[in-house]
């Protein structure tokens, strides 16, 4: 039996990785979308989404069923949780990811972030990319100085969303209604992107140290 | 072994329901803080968020410790698996009436939503109390017609999400560029609760039915 329920685990697992590797695919092409106004990357990304969605319900199923036939308790248990938690950040990363990209291709042939504000935003994608790459990582080799790391990325884009409010808001800004809506929206997936992987970051270190930490 | 079983599920129950008598305060609160500009009304939704919070991490050990100690199967399974699922649904459903409250807060003693935009705000806020009152009732009673009216609810809330786009986007907008963001993020978060009330509309449908239907 306990062949079989490691074998099961490392599946778990490798779905997981796999999951945030279409991730990590998602968020870097939806930023080149973005600020390079590419329709055709914009578009893959919204079709790919798809992908992580039934990744997400296979990997569901696929604990439910563990649970109910391997009746884990203790660390194994707690490993099964955090997969159905982890798998269910990742599909939300994912729609972030193709929300940005549906921005992108709306405004098409038109970038939808220009100026000063197109440059915070190439800042914001290179910590979100960041954050999905050391959220496969993580995953792969539960390094848990990449969960520090992650939270760090999460912080910086926080700070980047507060900067396009201060774009926004500071009196200098001529943009059209679409242009702030934009902006608006699209500081908000960015920041909601690494919150995300910030839960996963401290859920793998509840996983591998037992110690909760909770949101500041 | 069954009476301890069905005396805990039955307190998972009783937690869930709890949860979403709290998020219905909140939305609602949220909802009068946001139209009427009351500082207080606000502060409160914001203060007693942290009890939704809470509550979802005692009611997560609660279901973590069933499975460890009872390794339900089939039915009963399902149940504590989808009990995680809509805790953590209501969570977001109480942070969302918390950021509508944070606005709110944010711009007193000023209305933070005006003239037209103001009216279509009171429906996306009569139509999110509606979905979290609808949410406690089918916890409550597992009464499948409430679903179905919390996926019209839902509905409403995306028609009314995209009459904000139209006001900001038609050419007649005049606002101020913190007036769009506001619009802008509170729209967002009101389409978001009733994202959360639908997803717990399904899976309350996939429990009693265990037939789930996927997101259109």
């Amino acid at each position: 039996m306990r062949g079989i329920f490691e074998a099961e685990l490392r599946q778990i697992g490798d779905d997981l990785t796999a999951m945030a590797r279409l991730v990590e695919s998602a968020i870097k092409d939806a930023g080149t979308a973005l600020l390079e106004a590419d329709l055709e990357l914009a578009q893959s990304v919204v079709e790919k989404d798809g992908e992580i969605d039934a990744l997400e319900r296979d990997l569901d199923e696929r604990c439910v069923l563990l649970l109910a036939q391997q009746a884990p308790v203790a660390t194994d248990l707690r490993v099964v949780v955090s997969a159905l938690r982890i798998s269910s950040a990742l599909e939300r990363m994912g729609d972030l990811a193709r929300h940005i990209a549906q921005v992108a291709r709306g405004r098409y042939p038109r970038p939808a972030v220009a100026g000063d504000v197109a440059a915070t935003f190439a800042q914001m994608n290179a910590a979100a990319v960041h954050v999905a790459e050391r959220v496969t990582q993580l995953l792969e080799t539960r390094d848990l100085t990449l969960a520090h790391k992650i939270e760090r990325d999460d912080d910086q884009l926080d700070t980047l969303h507060q900067d396009t409010f201060a774009a926004l808001l500071g009196g200098g800004w001529e943009g059209t209604p679409q242009e702030t809506v934009d902006v608006t929206l699209l500081g908000r997936y960015y920041e909601r992107f690494g919150d995300h992987g910030e839960a996963i970051a401290r859920r793998m270190l509840f996983l591998v140290t037992g110690v909760f930490e909770t949101e500041s």
